[in-house]
């Protein structure tokens, strides 16, 4: 049996700004998606998360984003593919030079921010990141978000032969088409420990949700993002780690 | 016979703003250096210059520089040797990335600006350059300046296994200890096509310039800086080629 | 007879990089909409933008733009009305700081770019610009785009107690809606010369335009919108002035 | 008898990193250096900043640095006198213009960071400064360190016309000449509170300090820097103003 990745923004400090507890999250999470810099992350920043993720054994995962430091990469920028594309090989190739020099690679990619939401939302954002990965190697797997029907991005993952990775959230509310609750609604965030670790539990078995209407989601996700902000986030992390250790162990 | 290489700053424009005769210098240079988003040049820039790198069969250096791009790199920026260390591999894995993408690849290193100055004044500064290309790959040649005596220069690149490419300039005037003569100072630029064309010659044959002093100074460089600025350069540049060809025809 | 106002972008070199014809230009225009270094203009930049103003007795304005060197402003960003608000605020003062050691002030405001474009098309943010000129000092006016049917945009402008500047344009066709043709059709930008000044005539004697329809159409335009990029824009700006000059002339 | 004020850096938070606990310390303190952009504070923090100075009727001050958000304004940059001026004029017109909309505005300037040590250091550095804040508001006064000697400063001060508001620290370390001890030396930083409450009230008595080589310094401060990073400077700092409150008490 196969159990679900861990994955976790990480990196997201920026010269003298500190951003999430990666060192103590580092140790529990399978794959760290580091900044590469348009959003968070400056080359100091990197390559002490690059070394980190090494340390643990962690995947590392290039977490490019629009040029936008002050928004924190999560205000859509009106790019045009070509700029995508550009911008997606300078911040991949950024983050392998830094991983290079210690000895790893960059070995999937997710899009941060404002470029996933418009790569979720708009399937020629999607080619053009697919695009962008195939060009910069098409072994390197892009994560994205696991919905009700993944049929047409998976058809264009084939189509560029590039592996897609999905992705769920243990601690978010669904809409029964598998996209995330907004944030304005009630239910939209698990708070619940245990409910967090439920639905972390029911993803890892291929088990349904339940959708905010009440029906059945089935979300097809071979990780699962988790979060290292606070405390609280990685008291969380470490439950759904040894939830699911347990779950795959003899 | 050797001829010397030619190379050129190139990929320094920014988002709208043009500068350099890029495409009509890249046919006659041996060398680019291409800007890497710190001080000029954006990924689509960038992009567009390696494209015509290779096109024209042209070698590709990186060319990183301290994170200024409103003072165009040529400010010292007071960075530890942990940053600069840091900021090269960004840069150089940022340019690396789009070479990959369209089959080619970084094959040296010549820092620009007051990144330049500075590792040429420190050695301490000079050795963060070189163990910075070192640790990313030491097959890659650092460009930097030839003087009256390369010797500190040329031990510190055996001990850190990185060959050195030395650059000398054919429209600039020379001190004794081969540093360039200050621009404040009579006979610094050379405007005189003939002048240029000479002193370009003296230099591929390995013989002396005259100093300011009216000494004699000899070089050991293998290349030769050359700019693709405007008209009067860019025709500097053909006659250089033209010059540097006959030389080594039988 | 009150003439039309030549208002031209200024300003919008950046760094060692140059753009448009400023002081060619400058002793034809009356309003000169300066970059505030948001997608264009370094403080030096502005200082000097200012100064030739100044010298020509040009009214200054602040040609305030979302955070977008790279792109030139002309990218949209998803900002909030409050993110508007503030860096609007930040500009404006930026500039009218500069202005200030020279004795001069910001006397008008006009968007830049993608800003610019999003203020026509959503109500709610031009309502942010307003809100932010009134709040900084209601009585600048803000330039904005003279459309066949203003009456909203007036009405908004009454309300907050800001005084609309309709700006035109003389070399750009038109739909029945007083709407820009779009670049990719024919007849959206006018090269002829003869054609740019006899829309500026026009424009001027409050005549209508001929729409891409066919149709009559009525701008109540107050400035002339004007470029300075290249010798050919320089030149329509001399034969406009001068014709516009004639229109007064006793 | 007067009191020291107690000035403290503010504002210096950018985009979703957090910096300082500037709504704890506002209400402590008398002058509070706001960032203004170029090492940190974006033009919403800059706005709140400013917001909570208005409040709590604390005046405010410009804290303007180099262009360098990554190194927090702590590095030095080689510029120019003249793009010191021009960098003090946008920075300082920022802050005025997110001021004004609130009705507030700049009361004194008081550089960050290596700005600050280039201009202690430097006394053309100081001399640009000056200049700077002469020419934007000659009744602005300019914050800068307290020394065994502030003759030559004061007498620039004089010659210029401008104010000068010489700060101490209670906190540090000082040799003879009235300079900070080096952070690498034992003493450098007071961590114990009634050292540094003791210090606060000898300066504020204008009583002389102990420097390193046990010679007695005095310092003529007007103003006491206080730090607002974490629990431990705030309560120093609530303390230093119990302690100052009861000494102009009746």
């Amino acid at each position: 049996m196969q159990t679900l990745l861990l994955n976790c923004d990480m990196g997201e400090s920026y010269g003298s700004w500190r951003m999430g507890l990666d060192a103590e999250v580092m140790p529990y999470i399978d794959c760290a998606n580091i900044a590469c810099g348009y959003h968070a992350g400056d080359p100091s920043i990197m390559r002490r998360t690059v070394g980190l993720a090494l340390q643990h054994g962690v995947t590392i995962g290039a977490h490019p984003a629009y040029p936008d430091l002050v928004g924190f990469g999560r205000r859509s920028i009106a790019c045009s593919n070509e700029e995508i594309r550009d911008l997606l090989h300078y911040q991949i190739g950024a983050l392998d030079g830094i991983c290079k020099v210690q000895g790893g690679r960059v070995a999937y990619v997710k899009p941060h921010g404002a470029l996933y939401n418009d790569m979720m939302a708009d399937p020629m954002k999607l080619r053009a990141v697919l695009e962008a990965v195939a060009a910069y190697d098409s072994s390197l797997p892009l994560m994205l978000m696991a919905t009700a029907d993944d049929y047409a991005a998976q058809q264009m993952g084939d189509e560029l032969g590039v592996t897609l990775w999905f992705e769920a959230f243990a601690d978010r509310g669904y809409t029964a088409s598998g996209h995330l609750l907004s944030r304005r609604l009630p239910g939209a965030v698990h708070h619940e420990p245990a409910l967090i670790i439920e639905q972390a539990l029911r993803l890892a078995r291929g088990e349904t949700l339940l959708a905010d209407d009440g029906s059945a989601l089935r979300l097809n996700a071979s990780t699962l993002c988790v979060h290292g902000d606070n405390d609280s986030s990685l008291a969380a992390v470490r439950q759904i780690r040894q939830a699911l250790d347990a779950l795959v162990q003899p």
